[in-house]
């Protein structure tokens, strides 16, 4: 058994995000992962996280995460990203900085999202008017 | 002649913050400087940055930004902090991820920061609305 390097879960459970494939970003996921959109409350537990994915990422036809910088020290990951996510004809696209813990097993244990929610929702409602 | 490392610099930026030493502060910026709060607009230049600063620093009559995590790579300082500002009798709490590009001669050319810009007005319009 092999255990993948804290850069390497981060950025699986980053691929697995923009290929929507939620069950395998879910796989990456400790079970009492803490999700944290810092403008909201924590969102506890892979299931609550699956939840939230699901609504978020399925309003969109493509997802591209790129990300723009990424420091590893021990068990933490951060990172700068531009999180996009095309919608109808349109791509909403956010900055974002995230912070991730890795547990022992390989999995996030905590993900911690730094952004500005006007930001996502002026977008989102732009873009959703539109159909 | 020493140049700090980058770490060191990030530190005495912010010990200066929480002094309310502008002067002290801008002085670790380099002239180009680029101070981008990821909700607004960039803001380039020396000048620039420490008219933004005194306007809102000057609200504060303290100010704390603990780290909660650092990291440095290479010329490159991300950290997680809680920017507090006492204004009245209460204080507002911002979440914040920074992340800074120190240049050669150790002082910031990038201060870039993620957060959620309606968390800080709310709480800044409640505190002023009570005096």
């Amino acid at each position: 058994m092999s255990v993948s390097a804290p850069e390497e879960v981060v950025g699986a459970f980053i691929a697995a995000i923009e290929a929507q494939d939620i069950d395998a970003a879910i796989d990456l996921l400790a079970d009492d992962v803490s999700y944290e959109n810092m403008p909201v409350s924590p969102i506890a537990g892979k299931d609550a996280v699956r939840a939230t994915l699901e609504g978020f990422l399925g309003v969109a036809s493509r997802i591209e995460w790129p990300v723009t910088r990424q420091m590893t020290s021990g068990s933490t990951v951060v990172n700068e990203r531009l999180d996009r996510f095309q919608i109808g004809d349109g791509w909403l696209e956010l900055p974002v900085a995230g912070v991730f813990e890795v547990d022992s097993d390989g999995r996030i244990c905590l993900w911690r999202d730094y952004f500005d929610m006007a930001s996502y929702t002026r977008q989102l409602a732009a873009l959703t008017d539109n159909h």
